[in-house]
């Protein structure tokens, strides 16, 4: 596009912030009692996008620990990154909320191949989280491709000795991709259970990607009521990997698959939970949260998944104390630990807050990666929805049309009750899964305008469930 | 993101197309009678989501042929690219129409470099397209900075002997990012003609991106009405050494700025915009258009700016086909070339439509990069706004929200007279001025899914477009 285009655009500029400087406007009466909401929506977003720190943190995140399994040296490098953030920062009070949490190692990388006609296929593999090793030469079978769990109970006894290959993809024509993850990701997490009971002696499991390439995505499996003994290996295969195979398994169906891998997992580990606060003006001993969690996958540096919800989170306080705006309740980010592979960190801080009674009044969850806004969940009781969709005319000038019920994220859901207000940030979908859990979730993928256009979005969500909610549900 | 919280969504899924494949369904009867549009837009995005070829078609128009600026060889290349692909797919009527365009080449690679305290700063730049030559020994002079064409004309004899620098960033606080183009363009297309005219020897404009990066971003400039003996070279250079060379100049004023471009401006060249047609089954002699621009700047590949709109409009016809849906009116797709430095495509089109008395009916435009869809502007008489926008229900659930009145885009807005309907097609704009014109333009860029919604959100306009608009206004 060019200048004959753009003229037409350079006339409708606006100025849009005229006033004086964002952080010398608002004071903490203004912000209350005189300004409009759509005035202090404005100065998130321009504060954000003129002066928004988030895309550094996460740099620095990303590039200078990287992947943070839970367990890992990684991931108490990020607690502690995150803890001396916050107290640089000048957050009113910062801790660390103790967790133990499960500790899952891969081992060497993963070797995986096949032979046709005398020349060896190279297949690109990782093992599932959670997954036991082979044993050290190993596992060779024949394989038997499905496309769901059913069909393995359907074949039962006959499977046994063989590798499961579980490959239906996403659906691409769902055009939330979310939906089509949901739709493959039982494949994943309970592929080994139901064909470990069969006597399978392995399975791989197509990426769930909807890109078709070369990278193998991990992420958790479980063996739910198997008996130990029943436990077998399991791995993901890149979709490029897939679609060759099932390609080759039809013209030789009795090709022997090979893969080997030295995961294993150790003892729990003691970690972390990382907290900051600010305290509240009116509602002191009540809480609004606003989070991401800081663990993620080892095959890259974390970035979509979830160092852009860590980063947008600890961006929210920030911008509160940029403009000078006091919560009237106590506006509190949790980091929390674990959520990849166990949730432990998302189950503490919930059992915490029963334990010491604590109110909170709603959370905001950034769990879907950090691309451009599309919109908020909402799950709640039934009073507070009409008031909270009708939040979209303010947020929709940005960006954010999509607002729908529906679940907040992993670390929040434990905090459900009757009187709490959840959310869950949601960002455009389409990108996500290129990268979730791979080697490709890598800091450069990260937009960012995209990145601070949801801390944006998310301190203005904050900003108006502190202002007009309460744990006593509105009235009508 | 993990398990948990998808297996809420896995519980969301809908079959969203358990009907018999596509191409079998809707024959041409069915499709204009007993079909609901919304039913028809599913179609749409099903094909394309699950059978596009669009990005394939990019990857080679991209990476096979890669930068197309008018006059080039590659240029050339890609009309006969577009003309084979037209005729591969069946349209019914492929021609080429003969213009001719300018024809500007860069030469060698530009150089530009000072020198503080004895060490020597490259600084990245690149020349601006229509711009002259320095003399074979480059530029060498002091540098005023400026911000606007204002200031230049306020300095004025003050800056003779000197290079401008225009440092005008873009406003980040605008959220639709076009909309920061258009606030600082007029610096690299009209910079070199007032700084020229108060006898500065070359002005560097800072490059249009909102990126802080090495790469400077080309364009097109003009000397509008200077004398021949005021043109001065013009070059942008990076973001990134914008700030650097801003930050030395506060401390050396008198810093001496080098730079050689050895560009120049041949005689104007044969060339084509391409044009194909599925003929229309009620009135083959009215036009409804869709369009993008073939040509490119040189640096990158031209891939968001223009190869998606390219793919996507071809897609669109695909669309049409693949699903047997026969138009009303003659479906024309026509491929631009030399939007970048002259619109001479666009003229012409307008030029021979005008001459045959064609009837257009709609026109539609993709030169806003191929990212995840946002919506449509409408340009046209009162009469058909309220329906165009009506169609804004069907088409939001696929992520279309913002439709607003606008301008479609340089090549379809010659077309513009009392009874057409123009459209531009607008998607996510963050991260576009990332990679215009500059190398960074690739197909890499390019998410597969995010380009082929656009080529559904596309079809599904001009289907409706041709379904209900004619030349006769829609009476309310």
């Amino acid at each position: 596009m060019k200048k004959t285009f753009l003229a037409v655009f350079a006339t409708l500029i606006f100025v849009s912030c005229t006033e004086k400087k964002n952080s010398s406007i608002i004071s903490t009466e203004d912000t209350f009692i005189n300004k409009k909401d759509s005035t202090v929506i404005k100065h998130f977003f321009n504060t954000a996008l003129s002066e928004g720190v988030a895309y550094e943190w996460l740099r620095d995140l990303t590039k200078n620990i990287g992947g943070r399994l839970s367990g890992s040296p990684e991931a108490q490098q990020a607690v502690e990154w995150a803890e001396k953030l916050m107290k640089d920062e000048g957050f009113d009070k910062v801790w660390l909320q103790p967790v133990m949490v499960p500790h899952w190692v891969r081992g060497e990388k993963e070797v995986a191949n096949y032979t046709i006609n005398g020349s060896k296929i190279n297949v690109p593999i990782c093992a599932l989280g959670g997954s036991i090793a082979t044993s050290k030469n190993g596992v060779t079978a024949e394989v038997i491709e499905v496309k769901s769990l059913k069909e393995v109970e359907e074949l039962g006894g006959k499977i046994r000795g063989k590798i499961i290959f579980f490959n239906r993809p996403f659906d691409a024509k769902l055009i939330n991709t979310f939906k089509a993850y949901g739709g493959c990701v039982d494949q994943r997490y309970g592929g080994a259970e139901v064909a470990g009971k069969f006597g399978a002696v392995g399975t791989i499991v197509r990426s769930m990607t909807l890109s078709i390439d070369d990278y193998p995505h991990t992420g958790s499996m479980g063996y739910g009521k198997a008996k130990k003994e029943d436990y077998i290996p399991t791995a993901a295969i890149s979709s490029k990997a897939a679609n060759l195979l099932s390609e080759n398994l039809k013209k030789h169906p009795k090709l022997k698959f090979y893969f080997k891998q030295s995961c294993k997992t150790l003892p729990d580990a003691p970690s972390f939970n990382v907290i900051g606060e600010i305290t509240g003006s009116e509602f002191p001993d009540k809480y609004v949260v606003v989070g991401g969690h800081l663990d993620s996958w080892d095959l890259g540096e974390g970035a979509h998944d979830d160092g852009t919800g860590v980063v947008q989170s600890l961006g929210v306080l920030r911008l509160f104390k940029q403009l000078n705006i006091k919560p009237k309740h106590t506006l509190r980010v949790v980091l929390f630990m674990n959520e990849e592979n166990g949730t432990r960190g998302a189950k503490k801080y919930a059992e915490e807050v029963k334990k010491n009674k604590e109110i909170h009044v709603a959370a905001l969850e950034s769990d879907a990666g950090g691309h451009t806004p599309r919109g908020f969940t909402y799950k709640g009781n039934d009073s507070n929805k009409d008031l909270f969709m009708s939040w979209k005319a303010l947020l929709s000038p940005y960006g954010l049309h999509d607002w729908s019920v529906g679940s907040p994220g992993a670390d929040i859901n434990p905090l459900m009750n009757e009187t709490i207000t959840l959310s869950g940030y949601r960002p455009d979908s389409q990108r996500y899964f290129d990268y979730h859990h791979a080697a490709t979730d890598t800091f450069d993928k990260v937009n960012r305008r995209e990145l601070e256009l949801g801390t944006a979005s998310m301190a203005s969500l904050i900003y108006l469930m502190d202002k007009y909610l309460d744990v006593e549900p509105v009235k009508k």
